[in-house]
């Protein structure tokens, strides 16, 4: 079972650091990779890119021309996160005891039409206007009923060695 | 019981949009308030006022000059989240249970360390790097066992109806 996210309509000023931070959460989280649409942003791919050598995977991220194609062709559940949507806390239990693969979607601002219709489900994290980035973290946390976070990455050169006061990082 | 978040080192071009995330996610979740430190942006502060003002509250947004202060003379559980911080899921069942206020601590990338020496706790959500918006929602959540999803808001005008497509906005 893989989950894939699918983050729409990203534009290089506005929303790099929130779609750094919808990939970052989808790799720390336990997502196989990330592709988005809109305009590509290259310092985005190397900044994550960089993240992945560092503290390890396996993810990716990948930019889509045709976001309808990549819904479209998806095989397993297809999901978009949006305020309008029904709770997701009803269906999330269905959709993990399903075992398919999972596409999530998330919008910026204006989400079109046709992303209603080709989902699967419209789930909201809340009726309440907040961030996709907190959305995707809620959905994936129950998702996995936790036990993303104390995912083990693969080929990472560092990890964070928890402390009560101050940082360490040990190199591996 | 209440919650205030501290959003600290805000900088108008960089941050808008995190920060922006970081106070609706604030309300969103239960918070009764968010305080942040670094460049005033009164824009930021509009957008969260209207924000308050269409869909509910109560909330409230305020600057800070001296942050130092607020986590000084806060009374409560100071809580600050950060990747290098013990894992949280260890200490929230402490949190809920002593019912004293609680002051959520959220740093942009680079947070003094006196920050680490002030709270009372330092708590990561997962040990890997992702976003404060996302370590927030996790914490408040988990903090409020899922009740928050359906927490309602008072003298809202707006309020969303959940629909499996589309939308459905109605006027109170």
């Amino acid at each position: 079972m893989k989950i894939t996210v699918l983050r729409l309509g990203h534009r290089i000023g506005r929303d790099k650091r929130i779609t750094a931070h919808v990939a970052l959460v989808a790799r720390a989280m336990g997502c196989s990779a990330i592709i988005y649409s809109g305009q590509r942003d290259k310092n985005l791919e190397e900044s994550i890119k960089r993240v992945i050598e560092q503290w390890g995977g396996p993810f990716e991220i990948k930019y889509t021309e045709d976001w309808k194609k990549n819904i479209k062709n998806f095989k397993g559940t297809k999901a978009h996160l949006t305020v309008y949507g029904m709770p997701f806390q009803k269906n999330i239990t269905k959709i993990r005891k399903s075992k398919k693969n999972l596409l999530v979607i998330v919008g910026g601002e204006k989400v079109p039409p046709e992303v209603y219709q080709a989902a699967d489900l419209n789930l909201s994290i809340t009726s309440q206007p907040h961030s996709e980035v907190a959305a995707m973290a809620i959905f994936l946390h129950e998702y996995f009923k936790g036990k993303e976070l104390s995912k083990k990455f693969k080929k990472a050169k560092l990890k964070v060695i928890p402390q009560e006061r101050g940082k360490l990082v040990k190199k591996l």
